[in-house]
């Protein structure tokens, strides 16, 4: 007798580079997706290529992902809190005022470390999330099962989890994303002004240059709105920045060696401890966490695990022998396994050995 | 009867990533190469490998490169010409001071803009140079051979050649260069800094932060000398670069939309217009131009066209039918012609249609 396994479901508003190509992985993956697109054409472009598998919001999905431009995150996720029974999260790169806006139960925040040089369905890649950071922003309401089932398919697209408020994301990510894109276009057009005094000026520009402003040509509007959207962040992380920049000119106007050194040997270091793209833990051990009787534990775990810089794979919900209270099995880099449950004890959790 | 053909010799002193570079596309070429390096063994590591074929300085070599670090370039420079009867050039990346200490004719500055993630003589790559822009700063004492002697090497090494005064070289590269490192540092110890508030912080990077940081992995002491050495041009460009950022703050902080995208636009359409790699003339026109009876004519010709932002290919000197005095031959993309003529006729030059 065969068996019949029911095939799981999905849906992908807007199908961009980053919805593009959730859905290409999830339709590798065996998922049945319904997609969904402003621009006339694309959907069936996407249909025709095989990304996504039908046209429209399937009622039924287990999880819809938003994927529209930062300003249009609000109405597009109600919508689809409307239209479909499941999980919504979407992929916005500010997370606050969505997050607060936006109080069902049955979303949670997302974010994909993710990017290419590609631009909309054209770069739709199914292996663009492998060993990227998915950042999820649960809250307080968040039920363990939205989160675990968030948690979950995020790892099936190829991407480990980590968990932060929506503030703390918006906070952060100024740093790494925000003001290093506002910095590589103001670096940019400064050469610009100064080729205007000598025209071979930009035929000087090597490899570092190159590098340094890669991510200035990319296209203005969803910068823009984000600039909007985190702006108390970017200005905040912008004046630390500058000062850093003004310190950096009086070392290097005082001829200063052992400081600009202490500087440049900080940054080389930092540089380097930069984490890589995370493929697989190498030697991992799995740590047993009953889910006590109150809600959000699950992302509560996660949360404490980014604050202890401890990355968490292959998380999932299992029942125990004793009873009907689910238990979270989690797999951690075996040196860190103390880190965690140190401070899962320390947040009122019982993690076994 | 068998032809003999006179092998090329040059000398290079200094082993590092240039150097080897250097020495090994010399040597495939059939150059006889001769090289030194002060670190014991690294000689002899290169001759093991096939890069230089020598130790020591060979008096005869037609040229010399002098590629150790900026602040010991002027004795290395100063030994080879003492040493050596041919052309001296180095591969700094300041040029002003060392331009003016170092009197002879048979000097002329350098600075190839190309690099590699690779440190030392285990980066050495024949192909380092392939389309990439090398600088040369002549001065109004340098003879046209030695200039003529210098640009010929260059294009052998697979570089075009930029012609600008040392002073011009050092305002111009604190811009596309030092700053540029600079702010990678600066970025990147602030994402450190920050990363003490949240260990997840520096997990959140992805490709844009990386590409932006990645020059900040370099070692520490070739860019202490740096700024010292052009620490007036560097502190001017940071200043520039402190006023934009602060503008652009105003400019998030108002939600200035508006002001915003020109600004990204901008940047945006520069990016884009950073010039590739060149490795060949689309359509190539010869341009001959008499070199008229006065010194560094052949410099002025390129120096011109560095203003103009010409680029100009397999410059060779020949002799002209009617006499004795020489004639530059450059190549030139066919738009570029008239320009080039338009110029060349202003600064005095004949040149030929």
């Amino acid at each position: 007798m065969a068996t019949v396994t029911t095939q799981r479901c999905a849906n992908v508003v807007g199908l961009g580079l980053i919805g593009g190509s959730i859905a290409a992985r999830l339709v590798e993956s065996g998922w049945r997706v319904h997609g969904s697109d402003p621009h006339p054409g694309r959907c069936d472009l996407a249909i025709e290529r095989g990304i996504v598998s039908d046209a429209g919001l399937n009622p039924d999905a287990e999880i819809t992902f938003v994927a529209v431009p930062v300003l249009q995150l609000r109405g597009e996720v109600a919508a689809a809190l409307a239209a479909t029974k499941g999980v919504v999260t979407d992929v916005g790169s500010v997370k606050g005022p969505l997050v607060a806006d936006v109080a069902d139960p049955r979303f949670i925040g997302g974010h994909p470390m993710a990017g290419s040089e590609l631009d909309g369905l054209d770069g739709a890649d199914p292996t663009l999330f492998e060993g990227a950071t998915w950042i999820l922003t649960p809250t307080s309401e968040t039920p363990d099962s939205v989160f675990a089932l968030a948690t979950a398919v995020a790892n099936q697209l190829g991407a480990n989890v980590l968990a932060l408020s929506a503030e703390d994301h918006d906070r952060l990510i100024a740093v790494v994303s925000h003001v290093p894109h506002l910095t590589a276009a103001t670096l940019m057009t400064l050469a610009d002004r100064r080729s205007e005094e000598h025209a071979s000026l930009l035929r000087m520009a090597a490899g570092g240059f190159r590098d340094m402003t890669r991510i200035a040509s990319s296209k203005p509007g969803l910068w823009l709105d984000i600039c909007r959207a985190n702006r108390e962040a970017i200005v905040a992380t912008l004046d630390d920045f500058i000062v850093g920049l003004i310190d950096l000119r009086g070392t290097v106007d005082a001829d200063d060696s052992a400081g600009l050194e202490r500087l440049l040997l900080r940054a080389r270091e930092a540089r380097s401890n930069l984490p890589a793209r995370v493929r697989s833990l190498e030697d991992a051990v799995e740590v047993r966490i009953p889910i006590p009787d109150r809600p959000g534990s699950a992302a509560q775990i996660f949360t404490l695990a980014a604050e202890l810089n401890v990355n968490l794979a292959n998380f999932e919900v299992v029942h125990s022998a004793e009873g009907d209270r689910g238990v979270a099995v989690v797999l951690v880099e075996s040196g860190q396994v103390e880190l965690l449950r140190g401070g899962l004890i320390a947040r009122g959790f019982k993690p076994g050995r």
